[in-house]
Parts: structure tokens; sequence; C-alpha cells
């Protein structure tokens, strides 16, 4: 798989992602470049090439002049999740999508788990949208610094969770408020598809629903929004209440 | 400009927008179908058309069938919005877009805005993107039921609030930790672009800087993540604190 652009590439680097080779447009061959100079740092093999070459490889479109040739995406297990929040010192926190299918909205929700400090990501390995360059892409890397795990079904990495003490909430309409309910504590969210919210055999797994307050007439939050709500309450709960 | 997509329509049809004619599938035609009856309880002329003309029309590439021609997006006066709130019975909530470019960045706001029970929101007019066919689909409809007002400078706006009571926050990093600030009162929220945040003349015009907590090493929000995270945080400390 390869990752694209300037930023995403630094974070490839930084977060020691196996790149086999890192392509480079000629034109920046001769300037003083931090993307260069990291490659070098990190002994990665750099090869230069014009930008009309660059552009036929990308599939993103946007390389901005930089694409690293890496492994395939690593999934992790679920057991590596909960060993980044020993790490961390703090309960597990993590978050389960059942069946994000816009590889934007995917590497959206991954860009804001990362930035709220979720410990992992869940998502199935079937009918729905698995990590490719889109999803590495929006992710603006944030991809290279959290984990990812892939199961055939949510409810054995639900399974597996509640076993380990994590209380599961699914966010969807017609739970309890968000705001009321207590948040603390190890836990995961469960966020569902775009079209269909989460799946009712999901839903009844869970040990609670949580639903975000609509004062609206439209009534319905994109995907990648719901989610970035629900995991910043948990992150307003935890570090001030 | 033409409002495009099922529930879009629906909505514009709902919130008495000024529909000049309602283009629809004439597969369409035969069958019950619920925009069809709501076009003719609001006396609105539908014309029937092949897919392919549809298609032709469209500037979204996603009209599902349905597009409505209506008069040019109204854009209301600051003053029109303060209103709002007084019909809401409620003390003023507004958010003001610092040039956002990015008509699905600018939809996927509106949207959210909506939801979250926003008055009114304010745009400028040079140098931003401006409400288009993109920005309505991207609403979802959400669009129809807010009051979005355009000035030449951000300034005046924020000076408009002012001198009516608001507080204007400006969401950026390097401020007071947004779950530590009071929000409640009247309220306005500066919002910056997607790659340069508040400008810093606008910045310093605000009452106060209020930033989302950041854990991890990618550090920056989605705009539309951002702004959805401010406007309910002032719902939340509406309505549960």
């Amino acid at each position: 798989m390869n990752i694209e652009g300037r930023n995403q590439v630094i974070e490839a680097i930084k977060n020691s992602k196996t790149i086999n080779k890192l392509l480079i447009d000629r034109n920046f061959a001769s300037r003083k470049d931090d993307v260069i100079s990291l490659a070098k740092q990190n002994k990665i093999r750099v090869e230069f090439m014009p930008k009309k070459a660059l552009d036929e490889l990308s599939k993103t479109g946007h390389h901005q002049g930089y694409i690293a040739e890496t492994a395939e995406f690593e999934y992790c297990e679920l057991s590596d999740i909960l060993q980044v929040s020993k790490d961390r010192g703090h309960d597990p926190f993590v978050v389960l999508l059942d069946s994000i299918e816009d590889p934007h909205n995917l590497g959206a929700i991954i860009r804001t788990c990362e930035c709220a400090g979720v410990d992992g990501i869940v998502i199935p390995k079937l009918r729905a949208c698995q990590v490719n360059e889109t999803v590495v892409r929006t992710s603006a890397g944030a991809i290279s610094n959290v984990k990812i795990a892939r199961v055939t079904n949510l409810k054995e990495a639900i399974d597996f969770f509640k076993e380990n003490g994590l209380w599961i909430y699914a966010s969807e309409t017609g739970g309890e408020d968000i705001y009321k309910q207590n948040l603390t504590g190890p836990i995961g969210i469960v966020v569902g598809s775009e079209g269909n919210g989460v799946k009712p055999s999901i839903r009844a797994y869970c040990d609670g629903i949580i639903t975000l307050p609509l004062k609206g007439s439209v009534n319905s939050l994109n995907a990648s929004v719901a989610s970035a709500l629900c995991v910043y309450e948990v992150l307003r709960q935890r570090e001030h209440s």
C-alpha cells in the first residue's frame, strides 16, 4: 500500500512504518527538505522521479510530490489495543465501527479518534470499508499512530472487551442522553454506518445506548461528526468531570 | 439554484423555500411517492422527465430522481438571526465561519449547526465558499432550516453581535480549554478555515479563545469536526450544566 502526501509520509516515517521505498519529486532533490533528511536518518531508500511519474502512481491524486511504498497495512489483534491502554496508563478507550462504508468517513473517524486519545479502533472484515489509500490520506497521517483491529463479527470483539471489563455503548437514537450518562471507566463506543446506524443485533448486545441531542428538523448527524462528539464526550468526562 | 436529492427536496418544500418547479424522474410518476403528494399539497408545479435529462441537469451527480428549481439562495441579515433566537426564546447562539473554502466542509458545518440548534451562521462574501449546489446537498436539507448571513468583513458581524450582548469566542489552539470555559449565555463561535484557522486579526477581536484538547500526535481536527465539537459543547452547557 502507498502512503501519499507530505504530512502523511512524515507521520509514517516517525511512527516507523515499514517503508520499502520513498518516491520523491525530482524537483525537490536539490533543495533542503525535511522529508529527505528524515528518510536519510531512518536509512530509507529514496528514489527521485518526475512529477508526472508520481501522478501516474498516485491513487489519491494528492501526493504533493511524496509517495511512500509500504508493506500492506498491518491490522492488530484486539489484545494489542488493551496493551496500548496499559502502556498509556489509563482505562481502555475503544471505538468499534459497525460497517462504515465511505473511505472518507473512515479516514475522518480515525483522525478524530487519534486526536481524542482513543487506544484502538475495530472494524468488521466484511461489508465495510477497509483501510486503503483514501482512508490513509483522509486520516491526515493519524493512521500511523492508532491501532486498528479487524474482526469477522463485531460481537466477538464486544465479547472480548466485555470480558476485559469494558462497558460497551452504542451511539444511536432513542437511548440515554449522552450528556447524562456516566462514560468514565473502561469503555467501548459502537458507531453505526452512514445510512443505517448500529445494527439491531449489535445494539441489543451492548450495555447501553447513548444518544446525541438533536434540536433541528434534519435530525441526523454525519457518521464522522457523531463519532467525534461521542469520543470527545468520553475524553471530557475523563479529564474534566 | 437547484436543490437535488430526495431528502433535500422534501426539506425545501417543508420549509417553504420558493420552488419554481420540481423535476422528477418519470419512472416515479405512476408510483405512490411522498414527494409528489407533498408537492401537490403545496401547489408546486411538477414536471416528469427521463432520468437521463435529470443526470444532465444535475450539478452534484446525486439527484436520486428529484431536482427542485428554486430562486437563488436567500441570505439573511444579521438582525434576522437574533430574531430567530428571540422566536425560539433562548439566548442567541451564532456561528461565524472565517473563510471555509471547501463546499463539503461548509455543508457539513451547516448540517451540524442545524442539529445543535444554532440560530444562524455568518460567512464572509469574499475568499470563502458561498452557498452552492454542493453545499446544499452536503447539508442534507439542513440549509432550508438555518439562517445564513453574508458580510463583507467578519469584524462588522462581530461588532454587531457584541453590541447585542453576545460573547464571541474563536476556536483555535493556544487558548482556554473549551471544557473549562463557561459558554452559557448569548454566544458566537468563530471557526477558522481548513488550513489556517482563525485569522490573527479576527482572533484578536474576539472576547476569548477556546481550545479543544488534542491527545495524539497529528494534532489537528478537520474544520467540520472542530466546529461540531464546539457547538455541541455550547448545547451541553446550556442544557446539562
